[in-house]
């Protein structure tokens, strides 16, 4: 190549990085346009039917989660927070805090550490990472209502748009293999009626458990049945308000029933769909759907109550279960948040 | 002083040494024989009721403590326990594990600490003092009721001797001084019904709340209202399944009802005479009665529900109120394991 010719090259690309910087500059107009409209239009917290009265409140001390409208910015700490993923223990929380931090490719400084934002109220554990919020809820619908309630709080207060919510967990099996993924189509009482009371001034009031059948649609279609090496499946989830009795097993410190009731109980509810067992999923259905906002419930089976009701897998297994879930909803949130092609779901459902 | 006089003493003084040695023999001849008889008669499960299934489950594991009829001899880890004493939260259990040492004046080993023995199964936090086995139990009768079926079967396993079982916690009081103590004398659900709901089989059960009537006066008994600073009452407690709603607060994420109707239940309920309201004394009182268990909640205000919903108390003033229950059924443990004088209580029932 000639002297001159490279000349000409050299000119070009100088052109060429003279017009990229002139692009870049009306890339970063635009941006800082596009985030000072964003700034300027108000938002409005995006849940329904929430309590008219928290506006008098002034601070609101979320007790259960160490947190105080006056002391903490809500916007600014949580505006951002698009899913809210739940679960029983604290560990498992802050291991999927941890897990999902890699799945959606965020990093963090190594000066800091994740931490327990609730760890002061000794109740339950609260992390954030980007816009994911983990929180643990504890055994059963009473303790689960309340980190609700503080929850959705904290998204009508920060403002945040159109959350989903998760909840994932263990539970008991109907007639399934242990290890298989139960997404809840459904979420009954322990009287097969898909309702949660809640006792007002003395008087019970049921309120529908209305899990969201898009959500379903979307995690079932992103199950990888040849690659996962289990099941997921949609199912009638039976949520029960104690674990021995009743669920009907033999190997509480009461059993008032036979072997062969138990047996017929749970062909029973097998028989009306039933495919699962846990202990917070009315409550969670029945508030979630309340604020109106999408949520689901996905659990992993940890035995097959048809055959037993001790909880024998090993402590490695169980771990290896309990990130099933974990894997599918963080599929979910990852698709949403760097899209994704849609996975031919067609032979899912059948 | 003569040498004959002397050598008489000494004479004297051999034969006494002589017939101590002899009692001596006398006693550690009788103590062993004690002992023998003692373990010759054979323990058995003091607990009623129990589920007779158990006998068929070799192990028997108990999920949530994490613990394993076969891994551990429950009469030789657990057999000398005579006080069950559970509440909220792991932290509160293990600063309770840490007090009652104190109180009953135990000492460790310096070599070694105090550890929760149920750690691995993330649920429940369990430490033993002697005789005195400290449970947390999370929020709500689900929650709880795990860990009563699972502490029943401990009992039951060990062979302890007519353990008592206390519930220690903070609820929110109804007309009366925050700071409070409340020991519960009825455990009213939600409908104002001294019952406790399980639904077996699809089919609810009511079991009836029953609390230990001398074990109420028993720590009645044991106040102090002249040097405490602090009243100490008995009365109905009202026990809901939800923390915001069913407790009439005007500061969960929904509200329904308006001011007056909250002022209107609570004043109704205070005029039937409950003076707290929590999450877990019904399934409490109600297993603990079924397995005939002398069995007692004690709850400290942090609130008085007639003048508001949030909980406002600083951390130290929490910390503090906190302490009084324990102090409560610490003197009651150390009353029965060293004795002590008769109180009069004739002022404490006016």
């Amino acid at each position: 190549m000639e002297c001159k010719d490279l000349e000409n090259d050299v000119c070009e690309l100088k052109e060429m990085v003279k017009s990229q910087n002139k692009r870049i500059d009306e890339l970063i107009k635009h941006i800082k346009e596009g985030c000072n409209q964003l700034e300027a239009k108000e938002l409005k917290s995006s849940l329904f039917n929430m309590n008219p009265y928290l506006e008098c409140l002034d601070p609101d001390i979320l007790y259960h989660l160490n947190l105080d409208t006056r002391a903490t910015n809500f916007p600014k700490v949580f505006g951002d927070v698009r899913f809210v993923c739940m679960g029983g223990t604290e560990s498992r929380m802050e291991q999927f805090a941890t897990f999902i931090m890699t799945e959606i490719g965020l990093k963090m400084n190594k000066a800091v550490r994740l931490t327990n934002i609730a760890a002061e109220a000794h109740r339950y554990s609260l992390f954030k990472v980007g816009p994911v919020l983990c929180a643990s809820h504890g055994i059963g619908n009473p303790s689960i209502s309340i980190v609700l309630h503080e929850l959705l709080k904290i998204m009508h207060y920060a403002k945040c748009q159109k959350p989903v919510f998760f909840r994932m967990g263990t539970c008991g099996g109907i007639g399934i293999e242990p290890g298989t993924v139960v997404i809840t189509s459904e979420a009954l009482d322990g009287q097969l009626r898909a309702v949660y009371e809640v006792v007002i001034h003395t008087e019970p009031q049921l309120r529908p458990t209305v899990l969201s059948k898009d959500l379903i649609r979307e995690l079932k279609s992103l199950t990888e049945p040849c690659t996962d090496g289990y099941d997921t499946i949609a199912g009638k989830t039976m949520c029960c308000n104690d674990f021995y009795e009743s669920q009907s097993r033999m190997d509480g410190a009461f059993c008032d029933y036979k072997p062969d009731q138990r047996t017929e109980f749970l062909k029973r509810i097998s028989m009306s769909g039933v495919v699962n067992m846990e202990m917070e999923s009315t409550a969670f259905a029945a508030i979630t759907h309340q604020a109106c906002i999408p949520a689901a419930v996905v659990c992993v089976t940890i035995l097959n109550r048809l055959e037993g009701d001790q909880i024998e897998a090993s402590c490695e297994r169980l771990k290896d279960w309990e990130l099933r879930p974990q894997k599918l909803i963080a599929r979910y949130i990852h698709k949403v948040l760097y899209g994704g092609d849609d996975t031919d779901s067609s032979n899912c459902d059948s």
